[in-house]
């Protein structure tokens, strides 16, 4: 879907991601310093799957939805910085052979290629921990109320009821013939849980009441299930030397996706009806809500 | 060295430490209840590894020290169950072909053996989130500051500067050639820190000042050494039916250990000395510290 009329949305989300991804790489620098001793090994696996690559599309969604509540960029930025941890953390433990075997990732050897397959498993590991750690660090925020819900979301967003759930659920996608109603739960919780933690996160930082909460999640489901099908599009139709990933790997594991489901066009009509509705949630808000808008486009429009 | 005239010690441990493994069983049980949808394999695998096996000793560890501060039973139970979450999940990935390749523990298949590596490999980042997920809920502690605290330093004791990090130089282990000091701190890292956490956990329930910790450091530490040296002469010496796991695995690795480095004889006697320090450690203490006592005892003493 590229240079689909998407400039200002590419724009608006272009500037501001930029500063974003250029403040998770300097963050991840400080965080995994390599120590002079038998773990550098280690620490250098981490650095290579954690700086210097992926749109770090959640962390800008975290700034996204903190600009409507005044919340700190700092605080943001390490809230952002926890979840890139676990999505890194989940790529390098997808990635490996006895998952989804991929030998590139953001136009890099996987870590388990460039390192070795025990590296990799530690590595994911460690930036498992270390999500947790840089959420409970007063520095992320001064409540410590606040802290210990982020930890309690993250926690949930990341494991069984979750990203690992849906993981698992994609693993028997390869022998199961899933409906529409189980692709569509199998991404809520694979990709779409990590999303709508990126935007709970900002209302649990606002302390905003759980009643008022409904229309941000509503957002976040649907920018999530959005995300899934142009991947899934771009799978089919996408420049894997854009992507930085081997693509088609759906079709070749006889998996079901929105679009061996819904067709080439239908599954674009749905994610385009989707962002409308995500940005129809956001009707109460003005300006400040103008990042959480243009990026709820850029995601069908984006070309990687 | 069974039968070394440890009979107090092994029956005050025995008879907590069987009240504490049937709590965690049910614990498990009740935080593992399978879903009836595609992740039944994923819960599954994770009941196969936390439920019915392990001596529990870091949750009874997490008791005993909780002993000292009129902790509630049931706040211990909590912290030792997501302690158990960590080592149960070290395990998982541990035994995996790429890490040390064990087909048995705990006298059952190891979890890659009985499902596959990919559900091992979800099934121990599951257990991971579970971690935080239980530190995090109220039902653990009131005070958001203690479970904050709490979340913090586990992911400090499992992570790269922690358990994580001891697991990376013990890869490093088969190709190094480690001296006593070397070995020394990467147990400290692989066992120690994890130990250490559950007697912390006790401190920062009470609130303890930092500068009060200092004894029960000590005793951690010396436990943590002293429980890491029984393990290295069980490996030589010890019956591989009784331990429900593949021993003399490290001679054949080529990795130094205590009992390679000192020899079998001043190993024990220095498993010896340090259980003697540690107990020095509690001298302020009563009859309160009775059970971390026993334990210290107990670790020398035990034939599994």
């Amino acid at each position: 879907m590229p240079g689909g009329g998407g400039g200002s949305a590419s724009a608006l989300v272009g500037a501001r991601a930029a500063e974003v991804a250029s403040a998770i790489d300097a963050a991840f620098d400080r965080l995994l310093a390599s120590p002079d001793d038998p773990r550098r090994r280690l620490y250098d696996a981490m650095r290579h799957a954690a700086i210097g690559g992926g749109k770090r599309l959640r962390p800008l969604l975290v700034q996204a939805a903190s600009d409507l509540f005044n919340i700190s960029r700092e605080s943001a930025l390490r809230v952002g910085l926890a979840v890139e941890c676990i999505h890194v953390y989940s790529l390098i433990h997808d990635d490996l052979p006895a998952m989804d075997d991929d030998d590139v990732r953001r136009g890099k050897p996987t870590v388990h290629k460039a390192f070795d397959e025990a590296s990799a498993i530690l590595a994911g590991d460690c930036l498992h921990d270390l999500a947790f750690e840089v959420l409970a660090d007063e520095e992320t925020h001064p409540d410590p109320f606040v802290r210990i819900e982020l930890v309690r979301a993250l926690a949930l967003a990341s494991g069984p009821a979750g990203m690992a759930g849906g993981q698992m659920m994609d693993l028997a996608a390869e022998k199961a013939r899933f409906d529409l109603a189980t692709v569509t739960r199998l991404q809520n919780l694979k990709t779409g849980a990590l999303i709508a933690f990126c935007v709970d996160a900002a209302a649990i930082m606002a302390r905003l009441p759980q009643e008022a909460r409904t229309s941000l999640h509503g957002y976040a489901r649907d920018i999530g299930l959005a995300f899934q099908i142009a991947d899934d599009l771009l799978d089919v139709e996408g420049d894997a030397a854009l992507a930085g990933k081997a693509l088609g790997k759906d079709a070749a594991a006889g998996k079901e996706t929105f679009v061996s489901l819904l067709g080439v066009e239908r599954a674009r009509e749905q994610a385009h009806l989707l962002v409308a509705q995500a940005k129809a949630h956001l009707h109460s808000h003005g300006c400040e809500a103008d990042l959480l808008r243009a990026i709820a486009d850029y995601i069908v429009e984006r070309d990687r």
